[in-house]
């Protein structure tokens, strides 16, 4: 865990992070209104508030109906908060003094709640207010790390509403930028609290298991250990890698329908569970792993947005449903000459009702080997609420994220899903691309991941005997290219040992799932300490990088350099 | 070109090298019968016999019918043959020190060549002839690099018809190894030499573009200049990297036919080029590259055993022919539910009669999205002899060796073909395996391959002017995956800039093609060096390994490590 501070500008990882979207017509609405009136800013005088919305703070917090989501008392999960409120805070306000435009005033001008609503468009400038204090967010807004239109939602109101949704906000850190641009309080007669009417969007989550290690309690998202991952090749449903954007839908498995939009010359459907049981049933082992695994080394060299994803961001199931192009084959689609995508939605969603959301081609989605799934059960249990039940998506070989959860919409579009998560977040950049010069539209979506593996035993740190010692770990490969060696080395990748691979062969072009392999190798006599390191090769000969630094990219994704494990040898 | 000498056993590369085959069954029925005779070797005096073998290579060697074909007096392929002869001299002598039988006399044994015709068996011992003297090379068979069956073809008679094909032989290491096993000499009845009846079979090969750097004369194997290479995004035929094994056949168009062995519910079919012109003409711009590509790289770090190919076996042509799934299903082949492969036979052959020959997955074959095609045409001419005249197989978006030429015979097998290229060659292994410890079957043979780069401009070691510099290359990847970006660095890989991408736009799924590209970057002040990298990134986010030694192995193939060029500044 870094605690270093990269004054970066932050934007998509929030994305991710706090389980946003947006439309890109939105977006870009939105800032050709912004753009004008952001280049005139800093006009206001910059007063130091820190004081005044700490204080204040403190009172707003102790009134209950503010939920304070993110404290949950779990260490995993304040440990994750902490760096995002890092980043959030001094991080974001050190980077962005050249642009921002700080406002405050001595003695606060008071104004009434129906005048903050009459501030809620870039023409009347945007107006939020938190607790007894009124904010003109105009120039922040399309800076917002959630995008423009996320802030747009809280215009002219409280954004307590939306902070109980998006529980990292509810940082001192947050407050302290927001501070800067206070404008006033509310006057007396409005000063009662804002009642927030929306329930915990949260509270309806399911239990989870106590062994994940939590990177983020809302949205849930949480790993099994290292020592657990590999104990099974099926991963037990329980400590499966949990990856949320949003609250976990609670859908009722007698009134779920799935929608399939038709061709202009086929028809539309409405699948309810049943109907999808009719097709033919069809059950794979497929590994799904996050874009974001192995973050944490990432961060170590440099910092970047995302959940801290140690090596347990992927997990192995058995999961049977109906074939994609079985069901989309029965809609009437059928392959076109011309590139198209099947676009997901899910059924979980944000206070504007944007489902999470993502696509693959079509021509992955039509091709039968390819084996995608509108799965049902997983392990032979139907789906857990928090893998997606009833129905989600399961896309062999291609990066987790087009996995969509509790699926409600399947359609066949000209271009890919407009998804923020589509679009604006899992690409890859060069490691020179920062957040001031990215340009999402110049990187393709991840669809297909790189080969990758990790050890998960021993552990970083740990103490192993002399004499010999048990290396464990897995091994994966995206679009169904099989893992076909694992070389080990105990000095750092000066000579290396060829592990012995377990777990289920694979077919041909089909090797959906990991494998997991394991290397009993001698302690060489006298090293007091050993820097265990594996690298994968895949059935294309393609090969983990050595380091991280060269593929380092500013959301963190794609880490699948060579894995270190540094131990000490027992005397 | 490293001048090192790593004394290792040489087998396999000799195979790629002098263009030798074998089949499966001969090799273990000869391996049966050798070992137990192997086990009991060294039981003959060791003499040092260095002097008279020389005195008598000499008298050979002035012999006009032994034809001398290693010493072309060309630059390049001497350079290469000086490699080779290292490697089979020196270095095997120093590695075989362990197994081999020495065997000498200090007054000749006389033979006459009924007698030695009479050893040419285990049971009998196997003897060979060279000029006047006579080898006892039983123990030596199964150390033959090229495999112990293409020695036995000469067991019993003399050795000049083979080294007249495989003209490394014909080298002092080689004749010193050699010596290790004479134990006598023809009588003077016999001693008149051996007349070659054969005539040199490279004696036919086509007249090449004297741009080629040739890495070795016979088998012709060459490579366009690197500042040629990305002049154009078509390889112009005549400079098209050039990969044999055999001599170039020379086929008739009027007669020649291709054979396609049917299923038993189908038909064999006897194509003539004009029956193949019958079929759908398909077009499409593929990037062909050898395993071997960037070999040299490998060589620096260690010794491997193979061509000393730079960065220019790769090059990229437009062909035209039928699709290989047409033609199979017009003799009625079709997809089967177990793993099937389609071999491939070439018209170019051995001594024996054995042709080269690999296979692909039947799958990859039966796909018409693979378009693998039997191309009768290379950049809207007939495909030049070098290239495979009249017909030769491409296989976008995998491994040069399965691009089969001359092509004669095409069959759908349960297995992989037997051929030595396909089973004992082009393969992977960890840095960690030696040809002592070697297992073949242990890899998967080598089909797609992974993302490649290399720099073409500047060249290694030139200067460059201050200001700006320009730098040029190309990038490719296997399986159709497309290159998205390309980095590269001027400080070793501190920093990296995006290049910008030429060429054309590759279709989704099917960038059989490389692109190139370019940057144009300012020299920083002051540097007197440069040391240039460049790394390639494709579709499923596969990267190259950061440097050579974690991937080297011992046939020196799939060396995709950054591409690194040193220049100097000018002051």
């Amino acid at each position: 865990m870094t605690s270093s501070l990269t004054p970066e500008p932050l934007t998509s990882q929030f994305a991710e992070f706090l389980g946003m979207a947006q439309t890109r017509s939105a977006t870009m609405l939105l800032q050709r209104a912004m753009i004008p009136r952001f280049r005139q800013a800093c006009r206001l005088k910059l007063v130091p508030s820190r004081l005044c919305i700490q204080a204040c703070s403190t009172n707003d917090s102790s009134q209950p109906q503010y939920p304070s989501l993110a404290f949950s008392g779990d260490n995993s999960s304040t440990r994750g908060w902490r760096v995002m409120g890092t980043l959030l805070g001094l991080g974001a306000v050190l980077a962005y003094h050249d642009h921002r435009c700080r406002a405050a005033q001595e003695s606060p001008h008071l104004y009434t709640r129906e005048e903050v609503r009459a501030h809620s468009s870039p023409e009347t400038r945007i107006w939020v207010t938190l607790g007894c204090e009124v904010f003109d967010v105009t120039e922040f807004v399309d800076l917002h790390p959630g995008g423009p239109s996320k802030l747009m939602l809280a215009a002219g109101g409280p954004l307590e509403p939306f902070w109980a949704l998006y529980a990292v906000h509810n940082q001192p850190h947050v407050r302290e930028l927001l501070a800067q641009y206070k404008v006033g309080e509310l006057s007396p007669e409005d000063k009662e609290p804002f009642t927030l009417k929306t329930s915990d969007p949260y509270s309806d989550d399911p239990v989870r298991h106590p062994a994940l290690k939590v990177n983020s309690q809302r949205p849930f998202n949480a790993e099994p250990p290292p020592e657990l991952l590999t104990e099974n090749y099926i991963t037990p449903n329980p400590i499966f890698f949990t990856r949320n954007h949003l609250p976990v839908p609670n859908l009722d498995p007698e009134t779920y329908r799935l929608h399939v939009v038709g061709p202009p010359e086929g028809q539309s459907l409405s699948l309810s569970l049943n109907d999808l049981y009719q097709f033919p049933k069809h059950e794979i082992t497929v590994t799904l792993q996050c874009a974001g695994n192995r973050r944490s080394e990432m961060t170590r060299f440099k910092e970047v947005k995302g959940l801290e994803w140690n090596t347990g961001a992927i997990s192995t199931a058995r999961w049977a449903g109906a074939r994609l192009c079985d069901v989309l084959a029965k809609a009437g689609h059928q392959l076109c000459e011309t590139e198209a995508h099947v676009c997901f939605e899910g059924l979980d969603s944000d206070p504007t009702g944007t489902a999470y959301g993502a696509s693959i081609p079509l021509a992955r989605a039509m091709d039968p080997e390819a084996e995608v799934l509108l799965a049902y059960e997983m392990n032979g249990q139907p789906l857990p609420r928090d893998h997606g039940f009833p129905v989600r998506v399961v896309v062999p070989g291609v990066v987790g994220a087009r996995h969509v959860k509790w699926l409600g919409k399947v359609s066949v579009e000209p271009e890919e899903s407009y998804s923020h998560w589509q679009r604006r977040d899992y690409k890859g950049f060069s490691p020179s691309v920062d957040w001031d010069t990215v340009d999402f539209d110049s990187a393709p979506s991840i669809q297909e991941l790189p080969v990758q593996s990790a050890i998960t035993e021993p552990k970083d740190g740990e103490t192993v005997q002399s004499g010999e010692v048990t290396i464990k770990g897995y091994a994966w490969s995206g679009g169904g290219r099989a893992v076909v060696r694992v070389d080990v080395s105990l000095d750092g990748g000066l000579t290396w040992q060829v592990a012995e691979l377990d777990g289920e062969e694979q077919r041909p072009r089909k090797a959906w799932a990991w494998r997991l392999w394991q290397l009993q190798a001698s302690v060489p006599a006298g090293k007091k300490e050993l820097n265990i390191v594996c690298k994968a090769v895949d059935d294309s000969y393609n090969v983990q990088p050595d380091t991280v630094a060269p593929i380092w990219n500013l959301r963190g994704v794609l880490s699948n350099a060579w894995h270190h494990v540094h131990v000490r040898v027992a005397p």
